[in-house]
């Protein structure tokens, strides 16, 4: 595998736009388009919140019944759930709309809102923010960092990945792009996600590779909690690199699946990192558990305390904090066996040992903390399994753009 | 029932102390006592954490196994969990030390601590303490109230309640004190919790009474979702009420489950309150749900959520984020028949129906959301059960507090 620059545009036959349509923003971009040359197999994972946004309930119809994918739409300052019929209807017209000016069937047409929730969309304004896409969308790599720029909301940067494999002598590529920052806490999928490829699947295999990479991707961060309305998710495949066409899992699906994961882990990461205030990413590594299911239970307890996040963003090396989130997690463990330790990209120091505080030094421990890039290392000693979580920490900040993220 | 003033020195026969032992702090009271001139019955309710504190792990023998119980010693500063066997040793000094000053057996002492994990107790000023509470112990309301300021942290109020009722021609009185703050999501039980009685009933039926009655009240209030170490809440009851004693679930055992009831849920929302940084006590009631169990998680869902707490901070009607939290929260239902209302003592606003925004005024809303006490009423139109869930709202301050505060 290789990782090379670029997102939704990298794979062949794909081509994006990211435009300024006045949605809830002024003086920026606020839509994006994704569109395939040729129809693609689609495969998505949606949010597991009762309260589903009108384009998750649109999108979950099209994934699942419609012939082929081509086309997505994105807007962003408004969310379009708990908007009833109207809110649906709108879905509906913005599929239309793009359809006839593409020349393909309204059923192709995914959409995706992220912003605040209960407000209606200016359909209008929508609908002539579809006629810039589809006039602007070019294959670039800027294009589709456009629209990567474009369905951002509190995020910082824009955040996009890509990778390469080889399969049978033709070169594949995956491409994504993904907004996050607030109601960061996938259960299913994250808030928005795209990721294009230009391989040869089954669509059930699509579907089946995306659903379980989820899992230990998007599905292990947290921002604060809340699991949005409006998580999405969508892998697009047209094809067009010529390969093989995958139809059972041999070792063209292996390779398929590291791409697709160096893809989303990457997205999911930079997402973490990027939540809504952070100064840090926050990771937690949870080793030697009895269970792998235990040991996501464990490490995402942890990225998910707003002590441990609070103590983070404070450089405070209270390790208590984290042995308590791991103690509260649901999973039985004997805490006397446990080792905590705290790292950054050069050290590793041993913070909690034979239950209670190692011999560490407070200085080194809490200039660990200060690194852009934390993780705490917990070894259960208890079996096999591993599993990694990726939060960020709790600052000021996140209650000021929290606070007065209408006004 | 009547409603009077006081905390766990109301009932007949309780004393109490507060002093000033430098276990961390310096120039503030940090131990505290509670003693009955008779041996009482003792009941209890302790953390849910895998991870449990050296004194909680002394306290459940004692409930457990020791005959009678007559006194308890309570530390602010540090927590004594994450100690080892040191840990548990200290406990047993400090029973022993108090065992014999006022010539009891060592297993009728209580211990409970709060305050910083990972750190050892100093095991001379502990005892040293001890023999100052235990000659300044006293059963005025005064002595109460120096109790109750000893325990807190980063409390910034103590936190009593007493009632009284009848039975049998007799006065029964029950008082309480707790503290909170931080690191409050009970599981089984608060932070520190001691509730005295003088009433006479059976141990049984006073554990019973605890345990059902904590579901309602101390386990449905959260200030950050993290369920602590140190979790204690205790009762105990030396009879010298003179009532006839209860042992079977007749109509003064109601009557008592009635008053324990009004002290545990006055102390509760107290604490909820006074959550670190709260600015605004965050009550969410859940009514007409299907079930009782259904109308808890809702009801927590809410208050527990980052967003919601944000959102009340910033007096910002973002009705999206409640409608969100219960959506999440693993109950199932139709969004399109909730109602939501937000509600002060003097108001009462429809926010959301059928699906979508209510037609209400986000001014007015704002004003109600700028009120000491929030309540968000939320009627699921599908049965008979309610609950009613109390936390507060997430400020610059708790950020502040918990970045700093072990520096």
């Amino acid at each position: 595998m290789k990782i090379i620059e670029g997102g939704v545009t990298a794979a062949q036959g794909f081509e994006a736009a990211g435009v300024a349509a006045a949605i809830k923003y002024q003086d920026r971009k606020d839509m994006a388009m994704v569109y395939s040359r040729t129809p693609c197999k689609a495969a998505g994972v949606f949010t597991s919140n009762v309260v589903k946004a009108a384009p998750v309930r649109w999108d979950k119809e099209v994934v699942a019944h419609s012939p082929y994918v081509q086309a997505v739409i994105v807007n962003s300052g408004i969310a379009n759930a708990a908007t009833g019929g109207q809110g649906y209807d709108c879905c509906r017209r913005t599929a239309e709309k793009t359809a006839e000016l593409v020349g393909i069937s309204a059923d192709a047409v995914l959409v995706a809102s992220t912003g605040v929730i209960g407000s209606q969309l200016p359909i209008d304004r929508i609908l002539a923010g579809v006629e810039k896409l589809a006039a602007d969308k070019e294959d670039t790599q800027e294009a589709g960092t456009m629209a990567a720029e474009a369905i951002m909301t509190t995020d910082t940067v824009s955040k996009q990945a890509a990778a390469q494999i080889e399969l049978g002598g033709r070169t594949v590529t995956v491409g994504g792009m993904c907004k996050g920052a607030g109601m960061i806490h996938p259960n299913m999928c994250t808030m928005l996600g795209f990721v294009t490829t230009d391989i040869a699947i089954s669509k059930e295999l699509l579907q089946e590779a995306l659903s379980e990479d989820v899992i230990d991707t998007f599905n292990m961060i947290s921002v604060d909690g809340d699991t949005s309305t409006n998580d999405t998710l969508v892998v697009l495949s047209n094809g067009m690199a010529g390969n093989p066409e995958i139809t059972v899992k041999n070792e063209d699906y292996e390779k398929f699946k590291e791409a697709l994961h160096y893809v989303n882990e990457t997205l999911a990461k930079m997402m973490a990192g990027d939540g809504e205030g952070a100064t840090a990413l926050f990771e937690t590594k949870v080793i030697h558990a009895a269970t792998k299911q235990e040991a996501r239970i464990l490490s995402r307890s942890v990225i998910g305390s707003n002590l441990c996040k609070a103590a983070i963003y404070g450089h405070d090396a209270n390790f208590g904090r984290f042995l308590c989130a791991l103690g509260y997690s649901g999973v039985n463990f004997d805490p006397d066996k446990v080792e905590l330790y705290f790292e950054n990209n050069k050290k590793s120091m041993l913070i909690y040992k034979d239950g209670m505080a190692a011999d560490y030094s407070e200085a080194e421990a809490s200039q660990i903390l200060a690194s852009p890039e934390v993780r705490v290392l917990v070894d259960m000693h208890m079996g096999d399994a591993e599993s990694t979580a990726w939060g960020c920490d709790l600052s000021y900040d996140y209650v000021k753009i929290n606070a007065d993220y209408r006004s």
